[in-house]
């Protein structure tokens, strides 16, 4: 790289112009002072050829510098402004699409028929759309995208997935799942982080195309954890919880270098999208995306953190009712015959029943007045970290003007209802509703709507802690009212935390909220909610990975300390084919036949089988087809042996038949493994695949 | 531990009360019928036996669930609360020394000889005391002991380092070296990672001992990792931040769980911390540490990013020339006849010299006034965190009071020289001051001072750009003012980021400030100053490895490729004393005379040296001893061989001669190794240990 930018740099060089570096002091000199008697006119244009070099030589040398350090940081910067850009302009345009419907459903008057139309045929067109668009170009582009790159992360291929094609579909698809809003209660987050990884993946290799650098295995997937916390960080406009949610959500170790890469990378992709705010004049400089103003000099009462806790814990019981009744509703729309057929041949279909349902329900003059559906995805989360306390407000109520962030918490106020009811109401109804969209073969996001489901969760219980102390719990020192805000705030952070399984949410909610005052409450909140959740149930997207059946390796729990007493003999795969150094066609043909193996190990012979080293398929077959041509013509055994005539590669790593089950599992997770082959005393004795792994884990966790 | 707990719970069983869970239901009611009928009376006090009992079996069951999950968060609880009340009392004696040097100044009068000794014996009596103390009794507590805990964690054990002898003394020296205030300008928070991990070990071990449960290496490293967080945690008060940081400091690679146990330590560490001072009556409630009150609304124009990341490569800048002369003076220490003769001898007497010197410049009334020495460390940042405009406040400014923290800045302006010049006068002597302290051999940290270093650089340079645009950059739209303390918030977190190459100081300052306006600036600076920082010095931990010559792995810049390419056989030891199963007394007497390993590999013959397994040096010395005794009295050669006798123990994991050394250097970095074998065709050719993996990577770095 270095070299190339020096030749770039060099290839036109100007007449009368000298190397600077190349040749020796003396040499130049003379160079110099010829191509000065040659062109004495230049002279004028080029005074000081002394300074002049020895700025070129420094300008030089800090270009080297650039280039050297750069390269990695230079394609973290594209990648990071590229996506944050992507993700401005789609929510430009999810906006306008969104205001059209409000327009629409304005504009055709008080028909009801009409009106219900113009509610229901919106969204059911834009995700029958969305479904049908982003299916025929590429069926990898339905879901969130993060219980698949979960399993790549762990070292397995999913061909395809990460292909440049499922971008558009992806980025299309997932605008008008956007455009339709509430209505289906869909979010951006993990299609995002699918985009992002696309997009790192396709400048990866362009990059190894123009530089013809060396590029591995680690490389990749060290821009693919940049790539995760890119998606999240432009999604959001929060660097550092980006960095730390991807982290937790992606992994089960992670690198220090990795994090560096994607601080950074993500801290470009926030910067650049509240940037974009900025200069589209949205706001005057760059502030939080979703800015509360809740009171900092007094913000919670000690006390307050038990309510704060209890908080944590209903939140981490309700996760776990949804994690269970999401995966079971996925299986049952699955093994169901009629959507089963639906979704296999009609995906479109399925998605218009689905999405007619659900728009009917929150269709305004019915059902939808008691759960405030007028709403946007945005403006619910506006209205429920608002800092005032409703039951204050709804006192003094003045008549409801939608559009205005100040007013917005009047939604939820009904004339028959005490906003208690609606809040009751939204929470029943969303949660059947939500595990419902999450069945959309769309591409769609899941934790949006988890996060606004968890803020409604944390408003209801501050409206609640309000109205027992009206004037805030420690009555002396003056009255210090309980900020209901708050406690919505940490009832997103603690549903979306348990649900996903992960504490950075913690951070996310102040960063995407920008003020730290409610941290600590909010943080225990989360770890409450991740206590009850992680020990009932496996994360969403654990979940999904289990009823996808994607080739995901099961982690180890602590309390298994069994795993250390497990050793590999006991669950390695003892009938391994493998290829002796002196076998010849018949042999290897049988081999063949045998089984699909992509790699075969040899062995020294079959009776002393000390591994060798591995030989591929493809190496296999070509010799079986040279020998198959050369050799039955002639009726006699072809000559030539494995040995001889294959490539075998050495084998970096081997186990012990003695090594515990822990261990392996450890260093399959650590250095993301596919097989490991196991000798005893140099002899091949099995093999271990993440299948042995996985039973072997199972077994331990449900013994028979 | 479950069933430890259940037996607690049985032990003292009260007269009538039946075992609920271990008989059938039917012998259950016989027994309960029984002791109705002879205790009559005990009915009218214990109504509804069968609610009892169903009651009484819920609660069991929620006990054994809680302590199933517990043990390692009831441990990860205790640690953190440990640590907080440490560093609270810690905190308040503290306090209290340095009210009382303060009052001791004040009321010596004005005598100027008074004055001078009453300033500088109390640092130097103090100072003295915490190093002739804490080194008389353990050499290992001196110094900040982060660069030990790094050794500690990548595998290596340093013996005797985390024993708790060396708590005591620890906290005792480093309560004497944080009173004696700013003079000696150190911090706090190294020693406190170092004391956490002893309390860690410590108590570790005890539940080893009640629980006889099995503990391994893995679960003392899950268990120290935690421990760091709490202790940056409990200092800060920033439970986000000190988990980041501790990360960041310590490892290359990090598990998910540890982070969520270091989040669950550190979030009960900081709020039992900050709980403390709110008990204490010093806060209302719970808020961050060094509160600001910078403006939230409009924190930073948009142009002010490039003075911001400005300011990063600035404290780069500085930061390298830190590194660079920190760790100049440590050698120069060491080498020095005089200095190295007094520290290895009489290490109270050279911190006597040099606190006497420190003490001696910042005396008030001489230089000390140019530089407000008059301040304690908190005070420095509260001063230099300040939302006002020095240079306004200067203009109406009232006769200084010391004490209100609103008039603290004060102390900054002196009536001969602007405060711009005490500034830098501060920055320019504080820098070779700071340096000078951190050979003091007490126990101290360095990221404190650093972090207030960086704050004034930042205060610098804010003040600087207030003074060029008095009425905000963008002029339209009305006067919106520079916030100068924005700048020392980016400054403190990019010059402490740059010195201890970590990002996470970005976070940490928001967290210890309570306010994220400034984030996204924050973040930028900071990763400018790391790029600079990490591209030309190691940072200040892994010099002082360096410096100490601790058995530390050194990492593999990413831009050498050529890592890929170097092969295990090129770099590995071929000379590996080995046993062989048939060796007899003479062959293994040879063996041992020859090396001091701990441990020798056993091969099958030694013309064909297939590797079998390895044998404890242990294990030959009574082999031999045996031998001995038994044999050489006869003259004949003693019976048994080494493959009977001694207990052989397997090979986990073997290398190949083609492993390239990046592979190897993974490996050894993720699985904590010290020494790997390795076969060729199971037959041993070698050895690796961290030694050949250094030269190895040394060599590629500066090829001859």
């Amino acid at each position: 790289m270095v070299h190339h930018a020096e030749d770039a740099d060099r290839r036109p060089p100007a007449p009368g112009m000298e190397p600077t570096d190349c040749a020796g002091a003396d040499g130049l000199r003379e160079e110099e002072e010829a191509a000065e008697r040659v062109l004495v006119s230049e002279k004028s244009w080029r005074p000081c050829p002394k300074s002049r070099r020895r700025l070129r030589g420094c300008l030089e040398f800090v270009q080297r510098q650039l280039f050297r350090v750069g390269e990695d940081w230079y394609f973290l910067f594209a990648l990071g402004v590229l996506m944050a850009m992507i993700s401005f302009m789609m929510d430009l345009i999810v906006y306008r699409l969104y205001e059209a419907h409000r327009w629409l459903y304005h504009e055709v008057g008080d028909y009801l028929v009409l009106k219900y139309l113009s509610w229901t045929m919106y969204p059911v067109a834009l995700t029958a759309f969305s479904t049908g668009f982003s299916q025929s170009i590429t069926p990898h582009s339905g879901g969130s995208g993060i219980p698949e790159l979960k399993t790549i992360l762990t070292g397995v291929m999913l061909e395809d997935y990460l292909a440049i094609k499922n971008f558009g579909a992806k980025v299309v698809g997932l605008t008008c799942t956007l455009a339709s809003g509430s209505t289906v209660f869909l979010g951006k987050v993990g299609p995002f982080v699918h985009l992002s990884a696309m997009a790192a993946a396709y400048l990866g290799k362009m990059r190894t195309t123009v530089t013809k650098a060396y590029e591995d295995k680690f490389k990749q997937n060290e821009m693919l954890v940049a790539a995760q916390a890119v998606g999240v960080a432009t999604v959001f406009g929060a660097p550092i919880s980006g960095v730390l949610f991807s982290i937790e959500v992606m992994s089960s170790h992670f690198a220090v270098r990795d994090y560096w890469r994607g601080f950074f990378a993500a801290t470009c992709g926030a910067f650049m999208f509240r940037l974009l705010a900025v200069f589209n004049s949205e706001q005057e400089t760059i502030i939080a995306l979703f800015r509360t103003n809740l009171k900092i000099d007094f913000p919670f009462d000690l006390p307050e953190t038990f309510f704060f806790i209890a908080l944590g814990v209903i939140c981490g019981v309700i996760s776990c009712a949804y994690l269970f009744c999401q995966r079971w509703l996925l299986g049952y729309v699955k093994e169901n015959k009629f959507t089963a057929k639906l979704l296999a041949t009609d995906k479109p279909v399925y998605t218009v029943l689905v999405v007619l349902l659900l728009a009917s329900i929150t269709f305004p003059p019915s059902l939808g007045q008691f759960m405030a559906s007028r709403l946007s995805m945005k403006e619910y989360l506006i209205s429920l970290f608002d800092n005032r306390t409703w039951g204050e407000l709804a006192r003094n109520a003045s008549p409801a003007v939608l559009g205005e962030p100040q007013r917005l918490w009047q939604e939820w106020c009904h004339p028959a209802v005490p906003f208690f009811g609606t809040l009751v109401f939204f929470l029943l109804m969303k949660f059947w509703m939500l595990i419902l969209a999450t069945t959309l073969p769309l591409p769609a996001g899941y934790f949006m709507p988890v996060f606004v489901y968890g803020a409604a969760v944390g408003r209801l219980a501050g409206e609640t802690v309000a109205a027992l102390f009206p004037d805030g719990i420690n009555a002396e020192g003056g009255v210090r009212p309980v900020v209901p805000g708050g406690y919505a705030l940490a009832g997103a952070a603690a549903f979306s935390g348990a649900v996903t399984h992960s504490v950075s949410t913690a951070l996310l909610v102040c960063e995407a909220t920008g003020q730290l005052a409610h941290a600590l409450p909010v943080t225990l909140a989360v770890l409450a909610a991740n206590g009850v959740a992680q020990k009932w149930q496996p994360s969403f997207y654990a979940g999904t990975i289990i009823v996808k059946k994607l080739p995901y390796l099961p982690p180890i729990r602590s309390r298994h300390m069994a795993s250390y007493r497990v050793l590999t003999e006991e669950f390695m795969d003892r009938h391994v084919p493998s290829v002796a150094k002196a076998d010849g066609f018949a042999e290897v043909l049988a081999v063949l036949t045998a089984t699909g193996d992509a790699e075969f190990p040899v062995v020294e012979s079959a009776a002393v089988p000390t591994l060798v080293g591995t030989v591929s398929r493809a190496e296999l077959v070509a010799f079986v087809q040279s020998r198959g041509e050369a050799g039955t013509p002639r009726g006699e055994k072809p000559a030539g042996t494995v040995g001889d005539d294959c490539a075998i590669e050495p084998v970096m790593l081997q186990l012990s038949p003695w090594t515990s089950l822990h261990q392996a599992h450890h260093l399959f997770e650590l250095l993301k493994l596919q097989r490991l082959f196991v000798t005893r005393f140099g002899e091949l004795v099995g093999a271990v695949t993440r299948a042995e792994l996985r039973r072997a884990i199972e077994q331990l966790a449900d013994p028979k």
